[in-house]
């Protein structure tokens, strides 16, 4: 977990950018809107999975009925979450470096599963 | 929207895969249960923003009292959104590219935003 | 599903009015603010369930743990979409009646399960 | 806030576990199931919501364009809402009257809003 750079987003960032930029949609993407688009597309993310068994929901990308809505939707919310981030001025690789440091220190490796609060 | 690599995600799987495998948490980590715990932090994000105005909304990553708190959230829900798709199999970014040229087809450029339905 | 009273829920819309007034709390209660409340307490009603299996979760209002933590959800969820209506002036009893009656219609009793869609 | 009713949904619990029962879905309703269907009827109420200013939020009930969809999506969340706390066996009234009780406690009327944390 030491690297600090997990993650590489810049591209997705300026094409989100561009792509706002050229249909005038800078002005809706206010950061309440877009963490209320966020939550949107979670829910219809969730709602693939929400009658499957734990067991069925491992085969929901091969499934030819779901693998392409499952793609979709897992799209759609990392685009909104890049976008929301974007908008925002935040560095998700530095967040997400400085949240897996602080979910290290936290859940040692090593201890048992029952002498901890919930698994991650 | 040309290239076909938008994100660069492999070294966050592999280090969340290690984490996971580290604490004998891979069991829990079905595609339905890290949906659900996707969920979740998307809800705790949402709770930033939900009293302020879009205009307050802006600050949110600048403010003192809420900038440590959505760098959190959207690192949590960025790490569990790419340990779903890492567990589902799915190419996150092969995912992301069909889905913005999509977007683009769909919501074409130039055309004005009334005679649209949503923007994005 | 034929009578037309299912739901009676005037004295609690009559209480939440008051709660907020006299708190001076309405300027905050626009829909779109109460929309993204009743999404944070959704979202803590689903961490309770995330790591539990399906069989764990029916015992989970039963469990010394989490039967409070899983009423409060409950209700901050409950009290946040009678809210939402309530400013809405959506009357909720006429909503749920009708939609009952659509899903009739849409599900019909005694078709076997895999000739249909999605289960409700 | 005295009155131990606020609430009366027992004809609507008694609508839904027959409308479950008549069709053989009573297997697929684990709480942890419908705590995922909520989250996904959440979500659609939300994107009704999302691409509008907070005054433009409050006249969705009256807009021809969307007067059915909120109505539709507010039946949808506190059907599964109240199937959901019935198959968990929780007293929903009673866990609300609790609810603003505990409110009334944590947040009392006339102080002023800047003293206290997110108002509710």
């Amino acid at each position: 977990m030491k690297p600090d750079r997990l993650i590489d987003i810049a591209s997705l960032e300026a094409a989100l950018q561009k792509f706002a930029d050229d249909r005038d949609w800078s002005q809706y993407h206010s950061p309440k809107n877009l963490a209320m688009a966020l939550t949107g597309e979670v829910g219809e993310l969730v709602e693939i999975f929400q009658w499957l068994t734990e067991a069925q929901s491992k085969d929901v990308a091969r499934d030819p009925n779901t693998a392409q809505a499952v793609r979709d939707e897992l799209a759609d919310v990392f685009i909104y979450l890049v976008r929301l981030s974007s908008v925002l001025g935040v560095d998700l690789n530095a967040a997400v470096v400085a949240k897996l440091a602080a979910n290290a220190r936290r859940y040692p490796a090593g201890e048992s599963s029952s002498s901890r609060g919930s698994p991650r």
